[in-house]
């Protein structure tokens, strides 16, 4: 996990990472998340107006509802901090995507899609200028739209769904089965002239331009924003997913695909902007300008 | 085109059909409802305090963009009556879903999809209460999605689209041109056994569970109300869907399906909430009970 102190005028005083004790159960990644945030508040001048986090799952701003990974079950936002200070939860794709919204690549922009494509894929729509998660919190899932209705069958169980072309993951997985290889990573098979590491990516690419389509289509996005691992391949990734994207709509034009802004930030300077919101300052972030990092800490 | 005058309290004093004059240019068909306009107003208590136009295409509620069926180019909403009264517009099947939202199977409920199949189909998205139209109102043309990547050519150039397989005149069309027939109504299609018949409205059903799944997992609705010519189909249409839609979800329940309440009187009482709100009384219409006219004017 990782975490940061962020202050009124968007200075990030102070950035880490740590491990999620996952193995040790919910209670366990509770506490240290609890640890974290003291650790954090006690590097800063005083004690911090707010506290925002980002966390799988489904959430509202007051409780984490339930998240397979992690074990939770209604983990009120309270729990997460020993402080005596407001705390506001959010998704953690949505909470990126509002960061990408507020200070990244769709500053200014009221409706958009965020899609980070990393081992999984999951999307931050944003609508209106807030990111929208559905009726119930599981809206988003757009690495489970099936892309090819008879294609092949998901981890989820479903057929076809995009994250099981399209993600860094099953892009490595799928080349290493055909190739009969072992671990051979997303960034090689994007690199490699072997025919085979080409019809894999070309699968891919195909998946996701069906699927930004179908997004195109349904929601009018003024633009598309790409982030997470895979989109460090940039133009082997953007050039031929907007060639096919363009090529798939006949009567409409495609919307823009751009570069995320923020890289491996985006979750946590999304949560700043939530403590900064549950401390009663929401009109904070927009006038930010943010230091990005170049290189992904993490892939 | 319909219209129709409707009382503060609902009741619907007046409500009749006339044809469009496509023919005979964009101009005669805004004199036309000018005219039309004029006549209900006539028929009521004094001036009516407000005008709801919904129309097809581009639209904002002052302005209707661009309508390529009617050669329509900014038409200003001001034009589409005679009388010095407000006026507001809507975009077609979008004013359908609020009229289904506000007072019909989806009063109460704040994230749902309207889908109408008919000749063509498109979707209004209704989402925190209101129906949501895109970056720039182009947004809900889910009849357009590419369901079968691979798949047919619809008329609008793209490969694939849910219209193609499911509207209402594809079934006919698809059927009409396997069996060697001509003209064959997709009522009869739905309801013949003939192996051809059932082929075809198979496609219909696993194009029209594709689309709802992608919808379901992007946008995560309470439910999903299927209108139009072909939602007359009862539980031919809705229970194989429901089938599959269920099948197609792995990790989520299906929304349920329910049928339109409000039939072809939709668009109507929708422009009619559209009439009020241009006379700053957006409160109307929650309380409306509504007499709706349990068999379709037109299919």
């Amino acid at each position: 996990m990782k975490g940061g102190l962020v202050s009124e005028s968007g200075a990030v005083l102070l950035s880490e990472r740590r491990p999620t004790p996952r193995a040790d159960g919910p209670d366990a990644v509770v506490a240290a998340i609890r640890g974290f945030i003291s650790h954090l508040a006690a590097a800063g001048d005083g004690v911090p107006a707010g506290v925002g986090l980002a966390v799988p799952g489904l959430v509202s701003a007051d409780t984490a509802l339930y998240a397979t990974n992690l074990g939770w079950r209604d983990v009120p936002a309270t729990a997460f901090t020993a402080l005596d200070i407001p705390v506001m939860l959010g998704h953690d794709v949505r909470t990126g995507g509002l960061a990408e919204s507020v200070l990244g690549a769709g500053r200014g922009i009221p409706d958009f899609l965020f899609l980070p494509i990393g081992t999984g894929i999951a999307g931050a729509m944003i609508l209106h200028g807030e990111p929208y998660g559905g009726a119930s919190g599981w809206g988003g899932e757009i690495g489970h739209i099936p892309v090819f209705p008879e294609g092949e069958q998901c981890a989820c169980g479903q057929l076809g769904c995009l994250e099981t072309y399209a993600s860094a993951a099953s892009v490595g997985r799928r080349y290493s089965l055909r190739a009969g290889l072992e671990g051979v990573r997303a960034e090689q098979v994007v690199s490699s002239d072997d025919p085979v590491a080409v019809e894999v990516w070309d699968e891919a690419v195909e998946a996701l331009s069906v699927a930004l389509a179908t997004y195109t289509l349904l929601l009018d996005p003024t633009m598309i924003v790409l982030g997470g691992g895979l989109a460090e391949a940039g133009p082997a990734l953007f050039d031929p997913v907007r060639t096919r994207l363009v090529k798939r709509l006949a009567f409409r034009d495609a919307p823009p695909l751009v570069p995320a802004a923020l890289g491996v930030d985006a979750g946590m300077l999304g949560a700043a902007l939530l403590g900064w919101r549950a401390a009663g300052r929401p009109e904070l972030g927009s006038g930010w300008a943010v230091d990005v990092r170049p290189e992904p800490l993490v892939s």
